[in-house]
């Protein structure tokens, strides 16, 4: 099976596309009532003036098997750019066909050709399945570290208040 | 002293200061020996074909007080950018004059502006006196994800593993 898969850039024709995956895998998180995507939103962001995010599709002949959506972050320590898988989504029904792994090895490629200095993700404390995937492709934890974020109202709030 | 803080976009002028800064913040976190940065390296990841983070430095007077630099990610859910803080830094000379708020306040702004839907940064662990200042500008931690991340020699290798 492994040889069928074929991974390639997203283009604005796949929106509907990429907008089901991002559906199907926010209900599999059961998280669908967070997701707020349009398709107008997504190919703004993705394919718009300017694009803050990459995708790369996996097909097996001619069905979409899964995806990754992926950004550049940066360490200023090096002063190299890293790059920053967001999302990581196999269909159930192609799992097990090695297609997550062909997505990381592709964007570990591409962080290689683009002289970054590191491929990152976050996984859920408690998905020990994926940890044990991600340990053994050489993957480490950054468990020092907690991620903080302002949203909503305490977003807004920060951007109005005053300095000092 | 608040109302003289000066912040604004660091320029192409502004790279040997920097990377002192960096250096400085690097000394400061005992991890000066990591810094493989160069005054080139910042010039062309900054400032080069493609700049992957921007840096807005505070100034009090004609003094560089401290800097932050920070970059786009993006949420998949509700398909809009957010602004990543990797770095914020300011010299201890110029702390307790409401440098990091008013940096942080103005990267807040920034996201509003830009439309973004979050403001997010790491802290490590241990460093209570800057997650009490944090959660008291309203932001929340997500203490369920770790990241993980693959560099080097572990990087090159999945870049060349066969798929599958």
């Amino acid at each position: 099976m492994a040889e069928s898969i074929r991974i390639a850039p997203a283009q604005a024709a796949d929106l509907p596309l990429i907008l089901s995956l991002i559906r199907e895998l926010a209900e599999f998180e059961r998280l669908l009532d967070q997701v707020t995507a349009s398709e107008e939103q997504l190919k703004e962001s993705l394919f718009g003036e300017r694009s803050f995010a990459e995708v790369i599709i996996a097909r097996i002949g001619d069905e979409a098997a899964g995806f990754a959506l992926f950004f550049h972050n940066y360490s200023t320590f090096i002063a190299k750019p890293g790059i920053y898988l967001e999302d990581l989504y196999v269909r159930p029904a192609f799992r097990g066909h090695g297609c997550g792994k062909a997505l990381l090895c592709h964007l570990a490629r591409l962080a290689v050709e683009r002289r970054c200095g590191r491929l990152e993700w976050s996984v859920l404390d408690w998905n020990q399945r994926a940890i044990d995937f991600y340990e053994s492709l050489g993957a480490r934890p950054l468990d020092e570290w907690t991620m903080y974020r302002v949203t909503g109202k305490a977003l807004l709030e920060l951007a109005q208040s005053e300095m000092g």
